[in-house]
Parts: C-alpha cells; structure tokens; sequence
C-alpha cells in the first residue's frame, strides 16, 4: 500500500527545507566566525575524518544489493544536516557551561566527529527507516550525544576531549535501542542478501575507514603526539590479522567471510580510541586490537543467532558488534591501564577509576534509554509509512532507470 | 564509415608525441627548478585538489554507461599534457608582466588548478569530441585562460589569486560555446543513458569532488585563513541540503533523482568560490550554498527543455547549470558583498564594484567568444572524424574485451 | 583434488596466529615506543603512502575477473603481517649495527615503504600462491629486503634512505624468480582474462597509485625538497602521455588498450625514484619519464612474447617490466646523472659510480637469488596445495554469495 507513503512522500522536502530555514537562522542569531589562521595537521586530519564519514561509511554500509544509492546518498543527507545541528548544540553547551570559544575550524572538526555516533547508529535501522525517521533521529541523536557529553563534563568534569571518545559507544548503543522498536524483515529477504560486487564496494569503504582511522584517533588526542598514530596502527594490524584467522576458523569448511573481514578489521580501532594516547608500547595495542577483533566475531555469532531474536532485534549492519562491543572492550581496557599506571597511588586511583566507570555506564545509559524512546515515537504512525515488504528498495526512494 | 578515422587514428599518436615533445624543448630552454623546500599545508592541499582532477572528475563524468574507459582515459590524458602547458604559458606571462618568480611546487598548483578550466570544458563535449579534438582545446584553452587572467591583471589591477577565482566560469563557458558548435546525438540514444552501476560510480566521484572543494578554495586564497573552509564547508552543506529538496519537489512522485544530486551538491562550493575568504558569518554562506543549489535545478530545467534545444546546444555533463550558472551567482554575490561592505566609502566602493563587474565580463566574453571559434575549427572536417552514430562509445578508441 | 586443501586449510588459521603471536612476543621483549611529537609532512606523506598500499595495490591487482576478493584482502592481510614483521627487522638491524634509534610513526613510516617490495613481488604471482604460501613469502623477503639494505650500509657506506630506492627493483626481481618456480596455468584460461568492469577498478587503484606517488618519492628524500615532488609530477605526467603514445602505436588498429595505460602511466614514478631529489631541470625529468614509459611497453612486447615462454615464467600482473624495467631505467639515469655532476672531480666520481652500481648489482642478486629459493621452498609438496585449475578462483579461498 504506497498511498499513505505517497501523500507522505510531498512532506519530506518541505520538512528538510523547513529544518535548514531553522538552522540558518539560529546561525544567524548566534554563530559568529572568527578570522582563524589553520593549523596544518588538523586540517589534514578532518579531511581525513570528512572523508571517513562521506566515503568510509556511505560505501561500508553498501553491501546490500538494491540500496546503493539511499546508502550514499542518504548518509550525505544526514551529515550535512547532523554536522549544522551539531555546531548549533555545543555553540550552546560552551556558552551554557563557560567553556572556551572555538575557531571556525574546530568547530567543524568537533561536528564532524560527533556525526560519527549518528552513522554508526543509522546502520542499525539501515534499509528499515524512511529519510523523515532518519533526520528526526539524527536531529535527536546529536542533541542528546552532546547532552550526554556535557553531563559527564558537569558531573565528572571529565574534559572535553575524553567526553567525545565515547562517541562509538554512545551510536552503536542508541542504534540499537532504534532498531528494537522497528518491525523485523522476513528473514530470509532475497533483498538482503549481499552480492560479491555489492561487497566488494563495501570493501572500499571498509578500507578507507581502516586507512584514516589513525587521523580519528588523533583528533581525539589534544597533544598530538606519535604515539596515539602508532598504537592505533598497530591495533588495527592486528585486528585485521585476528579477522582473517577467525573467519577462518568460524565457517564450515575454513574459507574465508568477507561479512567477517569487514567488521573485524575496525575492531582494533574502536577498541584503542580510549587509550591510544597512554598505552605505552605497541605490543599492548596489539593484544587490545586481537582481543577487540575477536570480541566482534564471537560477538556475531552470538547476538545473531541468540540475543537478537530473543530480543526481536534486527541490526542491519551488525554495529552492536562492529562498533558497540570493541567500545565497551576499549572502555575496559581503559580501566584496567588506569589501575596498572596508578597502582601506588590508591586513593588518586579510587577516584580515576569511579570517574571513567561512571562516565561509561552514563553515557551507555543515556543512549540506550533516549534510543528506546526515539525509536517509539519514530514508530508512531505519522511516521511509520514504509511496509516490511519495501525494506531495503532503492526504488521506493529513487528514480532507477536501467 | 569508419575509414577516415581509421586512417586518422594512425596519427593521433604523432600528434601527441609532437606535443610532448615540444613541451618538453620549451622547458628546457625556459623552466629553471628552484630548490625550495615544502611548505606542508599548500602540499597537502595540492594532493587534495590532484585527487580532485585525477579521480574526481573521472568519475563524475563516468554516467555514460559505454563510456567509461574515455572518461577516467582522456580525462588523464589530456590533464597531464594541460599541466605542462599551463606551467610554460604561466611562466611566460610572469616573465612578461614582470610578476615575482614561483617556486617548483606552487608552480605545478597553479597549473593543475587552472586546468579546471579545461576538465570542465570537456564535460560539455564528453562522448562527442575525439582525442585529437580534445587535446587542440585543451592546448587553446589553457592558452587563452591565461591570456584572459593576464588581461585582468594589466587592465584591471587585480592580484593573481583573484583572477584565477573565474576558473569554472571561464570552464563553463568555453566548453558551453565549443560544444554549440558539434552535431547533436539523437535525442534518444540509447548509449547516452544512464545505469544504476554507472550512477554509483559518477556518484563515488561527486562525493570526492564535494570532500576536496574546500581544499580547492583554500588554494585561491593567499592568507590561509581558516574561514575560507568554514565558510566553503558549510555552503556545501547547505547546497547539499538544497539537492535533496529540490529534487524531491522537481520529479513526478516526490522521488530524489541521482542527477540532480549529483549536479547540486557541488553547486554551493563553486559559488561561494569567489568570497569564501571574506564572508564574515557562516549563515551567509549557507544562504549562497541553497540559492546556487536552487539555480542549479531549476537551470537545468530550464535550460535543457527550452534553451539548449533552441540553440541547439547539447550539453552531455550540464557544466553550464552544474559549474557555470553557480559561478555567476557566485560574482553577484561577491559584488554584493563588496557593496554592504564598503557601502560608507562611496568613491571607493564604485572603482570596486567597476573592477569586478568588468573581470567578470571580461572572462566570460573571452571565454564565449574564443571557445565558439575553437569549436568552429574543430570542427572543421579535417578534425571531425567521429560520426555521430558512434558517440558515446568506448569501443571506437578502446580495445574492449568481454 | 581438494582433499589435500582442506586439511591444509583448516592449519591456514593457526600459522596466521602462531605468526602474530610471535611478532606480539618480540615486541614485548624489543620495541619500546617513544612519546615524540608528529612532524606534519611527514604524517601527511605516510597516509598517501598507506593509501598507495592498501587501495592503490588492492585495487590495482583486481584486473582478473573472479579473483577481486582475493587481491584486496590478502593484500590487506600480507600487508598487516609484513609492517609488523618489517618494524622488528628493523629494529634489530639498527641495534646490530649502531644506527640512530627511530621515533615510533617513523618507524612504521619505513615499514609501510618497505612492504612495498613484498607487495610488488605478490603480483608476480597473483592467483596461483595460496595463503599460506603468500605469508611465508612476505616474511622471508621483508628479512632479506633488509639484510640486502644492510649489506649496502655496510659495505658501501651507504645511507639508509638511499639503501631503500632499491625498494621497487628489488620487489620486482624477487618476485619474478619466485613466480618461475610455480607451474604455469593453461595459456587461454578463461579465468585470468580481464573485463571492462575488472579494468576500471584497476583503472581506480592505478590512478590512486599515480597520484600519491610524488609522497612516495618524498619519503625517500630526507631533505624535503619540493623540487622531488615536482621531479616526479613531471615524470609521471611525461609518461603519462607516453603510455597513450605507444599504446596507440602498438596495437592493430591504433586504438588504446587499458592495460598498457594501467602499466605505463607509472614507469615514470618509479624511474625517477632514484634520482628526484638531484635533477635540476624538470625536462630532464619528463625525458626520463618517456623513455621509461618506452622500456615498459616494449618490455610487455618482448617478454610476453619471447622471454617469459622461453624462461618458463608467468608473471601475472607483469611486474617485470611494470616496476622491474623502469627502476633498472632508474637505475641507470643515477649512474649518468652522477657521471654528469662530478665530471670535473674524476677520482670521487669513480668512487660514487662504483658505489652505486655496487649497490645496483648486489640489491639485484640478492633479489633473485633469494627469490628462486623461496619460489623453491614454496614449491615443495607441502606447501603447494592449489591445483593449476583453481588458480584465479576466489571461490577457492572465499565463501562466495551468489
């Protein structure tokens, strides 16, 4: 039944036109740009991030083989909009919260980063959510995600660079909670399934986020230093060695899984981002990306054929295990280097501990809770317009001539 | 009748051969290599803008679904004879308006970004022009760019850095006045239609077009401040909204349409080109980003139902609404903008407002009137070998295996 | 017969880990890390060279039609084995030999170089090595790749970033005498044919290549000169226009072929590696970079046709004379550029020139020499498990999905 989509589908621009209308005049009101001069590694370092976030994800979550063009394009959409509300949203929390003023450039940098929770999460409800569902959630989503920051800011006056490294966290758990309230797809869809040429494209993009991982990592760092590079690097290596091996090891007859290759090889990157700065030599780096690689495949297994139909969960791109388990792996790991650097200094360490745990079960909490009621009202009927039967059509959204 | 061509083809070589050679004299006898040493942001930024040329457009122009091989093929070729054409015509020019020396590397920048010019010429003629009649407008065009920017040097007292802001206007326009001149397609050819696979790839080489502008922007000015990015960073993101609306209000059933994409999203970036280094609040930019979008659609509306058919121009990339019309709007809001901000300088403000309003004439009359008469000989019959049954065709020029 | 394989690759996994987890041990006992600060350039440069591998390789060995998974990912997965290994050889050599300790990125920096060698040997064999043998091959040559740059520090005195110009000869020969141990497929499989979709990704990893290869040379040149990354613009645009020159010009019908465009566009890269930091005058360069566009073309000619039958060799995707003709071309042009620029010094230019043919001819016969063993270690029954029919099948090795 198209009709009620159809009617629905002359509102979309209207909203997303109406939404740009607002942001430009908040701008207007209340953004001002200083006249900044660049600092060089920084750009370079957000075009990498940009082109993680354009090209990394848009082609990564291109493995399903008719939804291409939403896969691209609609991660673009989301972006732009996502990264002019997130400026808008910490403009106001440093005002709020008398932090220091930003250049025009970090802010971009800062925005960018915090989008990267929003396209973790989309992957969860990809191919299930129509553009409205996925502009409210954005829109949503960031807000609550800087909300989250600044509480831990207020609360555990963590500072602003350690608040953002929850950030693969906070959108893979707040996806999550989304997608449990969207309906299920038949299982066996023939439109889900990949094809070896959709997963080559996925490859690509799996690639280029393998490649400019280092850079994320590094704008999370403030000092900058070496090290916060090298340990990611090495944590990826040996993410993607570990995902070689277990998918090897995990499918009948020893072949490799590109499905597998794809998630496992990021797992070392995640895993690291809490601690890339403080880990002092690279074989601990190492031994985190192994153990963060094997977490996502075991955690694969586990939650696709256990914990996802026990909880009716339908996670398009697997980011629960992609994103969410090396998260909380690396916010463990966090912990445990916490307690080894600062083992003659109990009390220091009681604190710094409490600090980071607290830090992690609020931020965790937060988005799973403000997820589960963003995706009820997303579920309300106003927006709920695209029958199971459509998931996953590029042509439900797109003008496809052959 | 392919005989002609075929006979004609045996001298395609030669001719490029010819060409490099003589380049490679005239740099002997006039290019000396300073030593200097790099300056990392203008590197950085130069492998961003190469990226740009080399891949981006490549694949941008990559819709033809027969057509591949020419696209990303020719693009190379006729870029890397342009590049060492631009750097002899350039130094030329320095030595006889007696300009300050450049080094190797600033040199080579200054080259690659004036063969926008010539790539997005090119897009105008894309299937319909052959190697030889690409590379004699290649070798004219770059040619008369520079003559027209040192023009607006000499009689108009502009700085280097201004006049090479006209790039894709200049571009636009030419290639729009050289493909007036080459025999139409069949209006329903099916080899000129597009593919959902060749969408995709056109679409991989926008989103790299999009992630690069701010760095092409950068390069156009000299001060480095970093609101130039800001300010091209958030335009694009406005234009990028704007494509998404404007699509969905342009089709039939509300559908998004990847052309209109694919031509939009850029369309801010090319605009605020020419004041991304003065615009004070990033609202504004926003602003020039949807209205260069809104141009761009509503253009192509316009042009490819009413007046391309009725001057019989066929424009197979649409430059002329994807860069050209964008970089009109784009020196009206620079001559806007030089009014509110001189506006208590009256004398002042009219020599202003005098120098760019007649650069801006002066390039796009140039560009029209040298790139009619560049079309009116290639298309002599000497050069026009390619019947017209065969544009589009990768297989006249390619050996392709199945 | 995949009796023998399966069993085999069920022990595929547990080589991989045991590997790792020796390369985690070493690093435990011997690499500490340093907590330096990033110099910028040097960042900026190591990504475009990190992407040159990971993509630009990949991508560029994706040419046969059903072995597209296999190229990317065991690329990816040799890749990440060999840096790691790479770092530990290089450390030790610099322990045993007194030289400078290395900051941590610098330190992956020369890995991420180094694997360049092991790489390019890979694509000799392309398809017919299996895993197992693929990963022996990167560890035995990433050791004696360094034990050759050793030899050439110490019996010839000479720097370690000249010692590592050898890196493209010295992968290609290795590589060569490995493939001519390994049984030839049938000469018409239809499996290693290309097709126009596997030509543009390679097409895509080939221009990747061709734009970051100015920071590969940049990396080589401890000065930072930006004359290197002018030298090398030039000889790649040089060759460039001479892989369309002679492309025309062999084949029958003067039409252009991908292949020869994919091989040659890079000669000139390569050529001038040895020498872009000395070359005074860019036409010298863009001479260099036609004729090493020449030599590669018609050693395609001469070796398909008459060498390679009659040595027995197959070389897949032609690294002989891809990276193996132009860096003996490079090779030479050192020599004459050497005799040029100490002409008046006669005793010091026998020293220079003895040096470096000295260096030229032991890198080459370490080379090969070690290659043939390895190619025979390979070779023996317990490790050569993948039968002649299977070569180029993904589906070997991979769960393919249809």
């Amino acid at each position: 039944m198209p009709a009620p989509y159809r009617s629905f589908r002359s509102s979309v621009p209207w909203l997303i036109l109406l939404l740009q209308a607002v942001f430009i005049l908040l701008f207007y009101f209340f953004i001002s740009d200083g006249a900044g001069y660049i600092p060089t590694i920084a750009y370079a370092a957000f075009q990498d991030v940009n082109h993680m976030l354009v090209f990394g994800f848009g082609f990564f979550f291109l493995f399903l083989r008719r939804y291409g063009f939403s896969s691209i394009g609609f991660n673009l959409l989301i972006l732009v909009l996502g990264v002019q509300c997130s400026v808008l949203v910490e403009d106001l929390l440093i005002f709020l919260l008398h932090m220091e003023r930003q250049d025009s450039l970090e802010r971009i940098i800062k925005a960018v980063v915090s989008m990267t929770a929003v396209v973790i999460s989309t992957g969860a409800v990809l191919g299930k959510a129509n553009p409205v569902q996925l502009i409210l959630m954005t829109v949503v989503e960031i807000i609550v995600f800087h909300v989250s920051r600044g509480m831990n800011h207020v609360f555990l006056q963590l500072p602003d660079n350690i608040t953002m490294r929850h950030v693969h966290l906070f959108g893979a758990y707040f996806g999550l909670a989304v997608s449990s309230r969207f309906w299920e797809p038949s299982p066996r869809s023939e439109k889900s399934r990949r094809t070896p040429k959709s997963d080559l494209f996925s490859m690509l993009g799996t690639l280029f986020l393998w490649v400019f991982w280092p850079s994320f990592n590094f704008l999370l760092d403030v000092d900058g230093r070496s090290r916060t590079i090298s340990n990611t690097y090495f944590a990826l290596a040996a993410s993607a060695v570990a995902a070689f091996v277990l998918s090897a090891l995990t499918t009948k007859d020893g072949k490799f899984q590109m499905s597998h290759i794809q998630s496992a090889v990021l797992a070392g990157g995640v895993a690291v981002g809490y601690t890339a700065d403080r880990i002092e030599y690279p074989w601990i780096a190492m031994i985190l990306g192994l153990l963060a690689s094997l977490v996502t495949i075991l955690g694969s297994y586990c939650l696709q054929r256990c914990l996802n139909p026990a909880l009716k969960i339908h996670d398009t791109s697997g980011v629960h295990f992609t994103f969410g388990l090396p998260a909380v792996l690396g916010g463990l790991a966090q912990v445990i280097l916490l307690v080894v650097q600062n083992w003659d200094n109990l009390p220091r360490l009681g604190s710094l501990v409490m600090i980071h745990v607290g830090a992690f079960c609020l931020t965790i909490s937060v988005a799973s809770v403000t997820g589960f009621l963003t995706g009820s009202i997303l579920n309300l009927k106003v927006f709920r317009t695209i029958p199971v039967s459509k998931y996953f059509e590029d042509q439900f959204y797109w003008e496809v001539s052959f």
